[in-house]
């Protein structure tokens, strides 16, 4: 099978959680106008602690044999290098409910509580994200193997 | 007065709060050996609803006529575009009392609940940063004005 992508705007990817990035409808002058805040892009969705670590991601083969998912708590990835990156979500564990994401590099997104997901998959070399989560002492994780590879085509 | 701009390490912010950058002590392997982890860089400590946020910090005076504080929650900033910025923080509201932090454009850092600081501060023309903080529906904001500025040496 091979998934298409597909720009990453806020009303696609609404049913998977939300787009972070400078959304002028939600900009606010403060710091007598030297700051603009782009208000509330996002909420934290975590059960317990919410943290803050960076993620750096290799360049991996664009395919997908599995799927994730962070029952107790949202997942958000901002990109640090300016660099467009790929997301893959899916509202149920198979291949044909997978959608692909072109995002570009100053879009984040928050992937939503519960979201099955793909790794990160980065495009051009080694990236860092600022990734906001939960600080984990539970059981957090649940995997899905599939029994074909999914390509991506980008 | 004049303030003289010292290195941003983990050791000299820990009183005012932590360093977000990709410290080796705090790696981790994950996703098959794709991605790096860099954990736990920081915790949010805000009471009620944690959001992310974008401010875009434009370039003003390099001189602190003010500070304010955030009573209710942390607020962490990481900067998007890679380049240089400032930070002015104190334990207490009085130009004696301040310490000005040179960040390289891969520090980030989280100011703890009710430390005082200088609202954002860049250097080369406009940047972004994704902000960490509190969803504000009380009185999280104080503020102290000074009477002679305090110019920044960087």
């Amino acid at each position: 099978m091979i998934l298409q992508a597909e720009p990453l705007n806020a009303a696609a990817f609404s049913p998977f959680g939300a787009v972070i990035g400078a959304d002028p409808a939600t900009a606010i002058e403060i710091n007598e106008g030297f700051t603009t805040r782009f208000h509330r892009l996002a909420a934290a969705d975590c059960d317990g602690k919410t943290i803050l670590s960076i993620f750096r991601g290799r360049v991996r083969p664009l395919q997908v044999l599995m799927l994730e998912r962070h029952p107790l708590g949202s997942q958000a990835f901002m990109p640090l290098g300016g660099h467009p990156w790929l997301t893959v979500v899916a509202l149920s564990p198979e291949p044909a409910a997978c959608r692909l994401f072109a995002c570009r590099g100053d879009q984040g997104l928050q992937i939503a509580k519960g979201v099955w997901h793909h790794p990160l998959l980065v495009l051009e070399g080694a990236q860092d994200f600022l990734v906001v989560d939960r600080d984990s002492d539970g059981d957090n994780l649940e995997e899905v193997f599939f029994e074909n590879p999914v390509s991506l085509a980008v």
